[in-house]
């Protein structure tokens, strides 16, 4: 059995690196705080004799020999990147329960037929360089190279210069090493199972996420002697726009819709300034791939219309899409089965977040365990997941990973 | 008469001075340069004769000596401080303005009874340090020294430092030299002049003008996993009270209600994250003191009843207030029958900006000329001024100084 005790004290060491002003984490991707958490967990895993190597996009592979030492891995991963006020959890959980597995089984002295692989993915969140999920993107090939390397940071710096700049490229090729299965445990990150008094919750897939990058372009103008009738105030425009979609979205036949404005920036801001652009960054998503693509003809419809009202102009950019992602049936019943045999009970579930498992899944059999979240609350520094629920999910996840690993 | 080309130029070269990307100017207070501007007004007046002195808030006065030297001065002015993306004549033409008719007055060795003064106000646009009119107000002692030194720009540092930092303070006493009379030319800002085809109108007040500043803060969640129905979201109670607002403001019985969200900025801003706090700076403006308190009552109504429907916590805080304002009517007399001396014609009408004026007509006689810009485009870096325009407004503000000088 896992060490509760150990892998609480390690996700509470791997939180200081890199703190938030309350009590959360600060781990954007390829920063200095991000290239020091991995750099902790590599001193944990070299004391256990594992190997590790790197690609160029800065994925971390971590290596425990098996018997039969020539088959592709069992793999179990997440990342160690946060948002910038981000939460002790989200990522941190599932690399540090992968670490608690290779730990638990190097106190037993186990070695299990095949090798076994703790992988910590690039950029999953998605908040320093768009998209999200983006080192198993370019890994798998389901994200292009230059789309990963070229996406940049607010301050102009590209993801291919901070990699470099954190010295976290390696030269393992993109794809390497084949893996036999990837298994990942997260919080949900959503109320359900908590609400529904679940400690552990099995995922068959992953909603659908699109994210567009929207600009609208009137005039700046003097907010004194200019008659509302004469403006072209794009953010007048945009207001307009995020009240009708919203609406939409609360419509949505099915309650599944989820609408986010996670940033509405005023360029050149004054305050008597009509604003002359306004620029959105935005999140839509559905656990129906139908009803997601007609979200977003609505979306860009309203916009336009909004846009045409007002007399801006506007640019839709569709940034990028992720249908909804079923996992492997059959380690969905592996897990049903490890639940059973620990006499625990999980639902079945649908993750509402993108996890690196999402491109995964087109490579190699893959599936997810989720453990609920206080409130349901995530990307927030107050996150925060049980002791208990935490050596749960890792509990089943070594439980699965052995058995998996033995086949 | 005055020189129009020698104007224009000198326009033109003050517009080098911190030049924007599209052809306007960028001389933010305070910065180093606004004081390039200010060292060369300083440079052509020098040229003149003239003697000059700065009190503690950086208010530059400019002294002409008069056959009466004991005389309170007959002053004009404006101010050198533009928006971030200004214009080429907001303010400025005021001052050089001014400078042309020490000019002529130079050229032709004319010593008028009264002495002159020409005054740079501090501080004017209101957009690095809140409020505008600073200067004025603190000259004037309508704003407290405390609001107007304190006063602090996005990156924390205040106007005291950054008077200090430019050098720009001096000791000549606040509220020092007692004036004889106030006169203003400045860009009309708005579409009217241009629109009935008058090339200059006799100002008669300035309408009123609220600012506010605003915070709404929810609760930051993860865009994916939290269903609408749980989220506590001050972005969508931002836009909900703007379009709430808009639509007040549209149904003004006046017409004449003007409400600009100058800045729109979300708290730690990042796609997939339900925004935690947003912050907005609003402009609300009306030419009746009645109608603009109802407004402000609307106002507030609207931002509570958003964020108490969205769950969210509201910080509502008047910024600024100032009350519709009258000029003083033997000067408006006087500039009519300047224009009637002329042959000229110009409406009399109210400004929909305000300007160091207000301030000014509380303690001398105070009165404005406007000129047409551009398709009534201001605050904008296309801002614009026909020359004979420019030309006409300084022979107006020529001829009612001279006159008022003698008396
Ligand atoms: N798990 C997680 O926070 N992933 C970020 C990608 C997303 O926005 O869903
Ligand atoms: N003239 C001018 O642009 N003044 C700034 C103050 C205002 O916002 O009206």
């Amino acid at each position: 059995d896992i060490d509760a005790n150990r892998l609480w004290d390690s996700l509470m060491q791997m939180a200081e690196v890199g703190p938030s002003p309350n009590g959360g984490s600060r781990r954007l991707a390829m920063t200095p705080e991000d290239a020091d958490g991995r750099r902790l967990l590599l001193d944990w895993v070299e004391a256990l004799g594992c190997t590790w190597q790197r690609d160029k996009a800065g994925n971390l592979f971590i290596r425990r020999a098996g018997r039969e030492d020539h088959l592709p891995p069992v793999s179990m991963g997440s990342h160690l990147d946060t948002q910038p006020l981000g939460g002790r959890f989200d990522g941190v959980l599932g690399v540090l329960a992968g670490l608690e597995v290779l730990r638990s089984l190097h106190d037993n002295a186990i070695t299990t037929r095949r090798p076994l692989s703790l992988i910590v993915w690039t950029n999953e969140e998605g908040s320093r360089f768009a998209p999200a999920m983006g080192g198993s993107g370019v890994w798998t090939g389901r994200l292009d190279e230059a789309t990963f390397f070229g996406a940049s940071d607010s301050k102009g710096v590209t993801l291919g210069e901070a990699i470099a700049a954190c010295g976290e490229a390696g030269d393992l090729a993109l794809g390497e090493p084949e893996l036999d299965a990837y298994f990942e445990l997260h919080i949900e990150q959503g109320p359900v199972l908590e609400e529904q008094g679940h400690p552990l919750g099995i995922v068959t897939g992953v909603q659908g996420i699109r994210w567009y990058d929207l600009s609208l372009r009137g005039q700046s103008a003097h907010a004194g002697p200019t008659p509302m009738s004469y403006r072209r105030d794009p953010l007048l425009a945009a207001t307009a726009m995020i009240q009708r979609m919203r609406e939409v979205v609360m419509a949505d036949p099915d309650g599944a819709a989820r609408l986010t404005v996670g940033d509405f920036q005023v360029v050149e801001p004054s305050r008597n300034v009509v604003p002359g652009e306004v620029r959105l960054l935005l999140d839509l998503r559905h656990v129906s791939d139908e009803r997601l693509d007609a979200l977003d003809a609505e979306l860009e419809r309203l916009a336009r219309d909004a846009a045409d009202a007002e007399g801006v102009e506007l640019t839709f950019e569709r940034r990028w899409h992720s249908p909804v992602t079923p996992f492997d049936d059959a380690l969905i019943d592996s897990l049903r089965e490890a639940v059973k045999a620990r006499e625990l009970d999980a639902p079945c579930m649908m993750s509402g977040a993108g996890h690196d498992a999402v491109h995964l899944s087109h490579v190699t059999p893959t599936v997810m365990i989720f453990v609920p979240c206080r409130d349901g609350i995530s990307h927030n520094e107050a996150e925060y997941a049980e002791p208990e629920h935490c050596a749960l999910g890792t509990q089943l996840l070594c439980d699965a990973v052995l058995a998996r690993a033995e086949r």
